[in-house]
């Protein structure tokens, strides 16, 4: 099931993604330049030629104008004490609590909500980092349909299998930094399930399913950093195979969880 | 800060690793099959011929000789009676528990500890997937110690520098799935550490300290598979610079950890 070898390119050339902008066109003339060019009408190459594309969600949710301008929000009183507390915008305070379907932990000055999406994270994903002045950028309503549409014009175009995935950096209980994950998938399953083999000894494996699309999406960050301006990365030699698969059935459900 | 191109690989021909076997010995065998050679007596290569040695923790544990036999374990009544009723071996229980300085969750036939590394995570660690019959493998005791000891032995024989990262497959809260994750580094830092940065836009960067060597572990994963008898793998081109750097501080803080 694991591949061989894995090259992970960081694609150059995408300028700053506005909102209405094509950002599919604009990952395609990248993919261009790394040597994935548009194949015009040949067939659909082997799987061997398939590629992954793991986007930021930041240019995403850009391109899809999910932006709030702050001088719009007024903030709840809930909001207003939050953010006196702990010296934070009392707008963005409020933005990020209208982004939660519930708060799972707001603590220390931290601020954990479950998304309206699903996703347990901090400050509900909303940021304010590379955002264009007085907005803050939300995350994109449905990453998994954006995964899909961004994949159709991957696909047409470049005649090769593609997988898509939308990537946001999420920080982790017990454990100290962000690692960046999947929110959106498609085009392939964002897991190996090993349930079922065995082992070197034939004893069948522990319950072991790997959170494959998230070590794509870590392993793409290493490329794509925070100030470079690399908002994509190409990954080749990842032999996953089509499948359908989504960022949606990555989220723990709410009852086998311990921690929410 | 990012590399532009990460190559990975999976090391091939590593045998079996038994206790008191030469690990080190066996990587650089199969680093040399990789290409990556002895240089006798020559200088250190520069940074850009750095490498980062992904380690599977089961074959450091096994050649660290980390292993329990499970006829010489008397399971407490506490470790019997989760077991009873969880449908669990008593004497795997009961080596958990003794590999746990503290019970974080034991809920729904899950026990989630903190081991005393200072881990918090399943079953403590403690695997019975790969290991010799009637046997279970234990985290090693210091795993950035097994990092420093390869990584010496490594960049002897090689010649440049070497970062080693000591990985395990840990589950995590909020989403479905297992990642590897780094928990022994030796010669790079864990971290990249963007604070104090700026984005495209002049804004400092909110509190954002990329957990490097854990992307860098999950990367690998890929590419070691859990079946496949590829128990190490080779990164290229991750210009992460030589640093002191550790697996126990990616630990985070039990005072800065809401989930505990």
């Amino acid at each position: 099931m694991a591949a061989d070898t894995i090259l992970i390119r960081g694609l150059k050339g995408i300028p700053e993604i506005l909102p209405g902008m094509n950002l599919g066109g604009k990952i395609l003339a990248a993919l261009e330049l790394a040597g994935i060019g548009a194949a015009g009408g040949a067939e659909p190459a082997s799987p061997q030629g398939a590629i992954i594309v793991v986007v930021a969600q930041k240019v995403v949710s850009k391109s899809e104008g999910c932006l709030i301008r702050l001088d719009d929000v007024v903030p709840s009183v809930q909001a207003q004490a939050w953010a006196d507390a702990h010296q934070k915008d009392p707008r963005v305070v409020e933005v990020v609590l209208r982004q939660a379907r519930r708060v799972v932990r707001m603590d220390r000055g931290i601020l954990i909500v479950e998304t309206h999406q699903g996703f347990v994270c901090a400050n509900a994903g909303v940021d304010t980092s590379n955002a264009p002045d007085g907005t803050v950028v939300l995350l994109p309503p449905d990453p998994d349909k954006s995964a899909d549409d961004l994949r159709r014009v991957l696909e047409a175009a470049c005649g090769r299998q593609v997988g898509v995935i939308i990537s946001d950096t999420f920080g982790r209980p017990w454990r100290l930094g962000l690692t960046n994950v999947a929110i959106g998938v498609s085009g392939l399953s964002p897991f190996i399930d090993y349930r079922g083999q065995v082992d070197s000894s034939g004893r069948s494996l522990q319950a072991t399913m790997m959170a494959t699309a998230d070590e794509l999406a870590g392993a793409a960050e290493l490329v794509m950093g925070k100030t470079a301006g690399i908002p994509a990365a190409l990954i080749e030699g990842f032999h996953g195979g089509r499948a359908t698969g989504s960022g949606r059935e990555m989220i723990r459900p709410p009852e086998g969880d311990l921690f929410r």
